[in-house]
């Protein structure tokens, strides 16, 4: 056994790929705290804070506010695990890989899945999803809401009011959406919403964010089940089939989450420590300001691809704030592009899988990265690798594109 | 929306409960370290590095070392969830609520559960346990090796041998005890080992290592199921029902974490920072050492508080080295106590629950604890505490029985 390691010491990468994404040194900063007990008060007085600040951020006044230990598709696992009984029918319309992932989890929890999609670079219509839920009749509704593998947004805004009229539970997925992209839990009729902090967050992985409304926490208190070494006699199990994991069981996270504080699992401090600073941080900018500066500077860097004469992929008015698919050039290899970037720069831009693998790059602007300096930079040196490769172009239009929409032309 | 709240800055706690405990300051810096992208070799680097150094943490040479995104008991249900087909038949000897929770998790999976029960504060014989095998034939024996609900810790190093000859794959969860109690995986023929940070590793909850061995990994490989949003024509589906949950499928974790790097969850580097510096510090202690460390302070805790003149819990032959119940004395109130220490002295002592409840606190010397100034300081402010609410002691003999322990007379 080599016991000869050094402590950990990561190069210094700018990290512009669909995330994670560099965490904010705040976040950072409070995820370096000295630990404090699980029952301490100033713990659960923590736990509180944290979730009237995600109330903010997810814009709800659902009580039902907290985190899953996990990364965020443990969020959505939580979810659905927790929502779905065996045989439930339940309706993912797929435009990426992240529908299929809900497709995949749900199948998992053996629901009835029934999927509908479009080409990876487009969206649905709500008129689209109506109709297949009338035909589908699904009791849940799974929708992502930005899907980076394509980073297309889906406009969610109508489809609370659908699922209200035909009785189906509305969830999402906002993991990469969420804070640099609108969503409104409560204004656009949301049952659940899940997400992660390393996005638009500026966080790392780890931790994932959720919100329940009145409709799911009902669906979900129906399928109680205390354990047996903390359960007493005031505690009773529920009607419905229980949960089939313990560990994503939201009825006992929220036990644990609510007044009772009933234990479950022993909640990852840091990990809530970096979720509050996140939440803190993104709140004391202003939601509505964040989302503006992520519009900002995606748009910018879009100005600057489209001014180095590069081709971008999907329906530019469904992308996401947050991530640009750009057409990989013909006669460069995507694969070096990003090894020298990676090597000779420090920037981190991302590949694509599935049907667009080797097609596009993946280039976000999120989280704290989503700043002047990181986009201006990331052109800079995509235009230098992409000329040192004998890609010719009209040298420094990208960075003066990029500027102009900036509005700082000298 | 209150956007007002500060930075986190926790209260300085000196944490001598079950776990969680301080961590050790070298883990928080680490994990306060910049992030890097989920493929940068650096970070693929840090991951082979985590599975090198749990190997030796763990004693195995299992290729299958790594971590799970979760809290301790996502471990647990990892393994479960993954081995467990539903109508497999289990055994539990349950001597604590861990063992409670194993059969809990277990039911989730649909296992047919049996379970045997010793009175809280012993443990099993290995002839009872091998009894019941023979008894009720499972197809996996779940075992707990320290429940810190009851400070006990179960003999092990017999059990691999009697598994072996039954066919029964044999697993622990070792959240509680791992790096200050012995446990060898291989040597005790274990098939599946998990872990967690918060006890003697000296880290925050929130990642639970594992290691499975090689008839463990065949059991998960044979459920085996990719992803429709990353399949190719090589993927090929296992023979055996798929594995109930996408997050826990440990046959997916293998392939992210195995030479295939296919894409699961996004990795929570933070967390892996601080697993792999958790690892390495106690490494670099040696292995052997700190559990002779974490003897050295439980045992001079134990004989400071026999040497206050208050009763210890449960069968001491078998007490874990990092934790030590104490009857609460009849004339004072266990959980004015426990205040009294933690709002004037700053220390956290633990309560108990089930049977033990308002019985017995339990105080930890584990990970970054397991030190002289921790036990002495605790030892000090237990006395005074007592003698506050009118227990009468034998001024400073508890100080003194404890620097005796250390050979430190003066």
């Amino acid at each position: 056994m080599n016991t000869t390691f050094l402590p950990v010491n990561p190069p210094q990468r700018l990290l512009m790929g669909p995330g994670p994404i560099n965490a904010d040194p705040c976040v950072l900063r409070a995820m370096s705290s000295q630990l404090i007990g699980q029952y301490d008060p100033a713990m659960t007085g923590y736990m509180n804070e944290v979730m009237a600040l995600y109330r903010g951020v997810f814009r709800s006044t659902n009580a039902a506010t907290l985190l899953v230990d996990g990364t965020s598709r443990a969020g959505i696992e939580a979810i659905l695990v927790s929502a779905i009984r065996p045989g439930d029918k339940v309706l993912v319309p797929v435009f990426g890989r992240f529908g299929h992932l809900l497709c995949e989890i749900a199948r998992r929890c053996r629901a009835e899945v029934h999927s509908i999609e479009v080409p990876w670079g487009e969206v649905f219509s709500a008129q689209q999803i109506e109709d297949a839920i009338k035909q589908v009749k699904p009791r849940l509704l799974l929708t992502v809401q930005g899907d980076t593998s394509t980073t297309m947004l889906q406009p969610l805004a109508e489809l609370g009011e659908i699922c209200r009229r035909h009785g189906v539970l509305f969830y999402t997925d906002a993991t990469a959406s969420l804070g640099g992209n609108a969503l409104e839990a409560d204004a656009w009729g949301l049952d659940a919403v899940s997400a992660g902090l390393q996005k638009c967050l500026g966080g790392p992985s780890g931790t994932a964010p959720i919100t329940l409304g009145a409709a799911m926490v009902e669906v979900i208190r129906r399928r109680a089940h205390v354990e047996a070494g903390i359960r007493t006699d005031a505690h009773r199990d529920g009607e419905d089939e229980m949960i089939y994991s313990n560990y994503f069981d939201l009825g006992m996270i929220l036990d644990y989450w609510g007044p009772e504080r009933l234990n479950h699992h022993t909640e990852a401090t840091s990990a809530l420590f970096g979720a509050r600073e996140c939440a803190r941080v993104l709140l004391e900018e202003g939601l509505d300001a964040a989302i503006a500066r992520h519009k900002l500077h995606g748009d910018a860097l879009l100005k600057g691809i489209q001014g180095m004469g590069l081709e971008t992929f999907g329906n530019l008015e469904h992308k996401m704030n947050n991530v640009l698919g750009v057409v990989i050039p013909q006669t460069v290899n995507g694969d070096e592009v990003r090894k020298l970037l990676l090597e000779d720069f420090g920037i981190e831009i991302g590949t694509s899988f599935g049907p667009l693998a080797g097609k596009i790059w993946r280039i976000g602007t999120m989280g704290y990265n989503a700043r002047k300096d990181c986009v201006m930079q990331t052109l800079s040196a995509l235009e230098a690798v992409l000329n040192r490769l004998g890609l010719r172009t009209t040298q420094g239009a990208a960075m003066q594109a990029a500027w102009d929409h900036y509005g700082e032309r000298r």
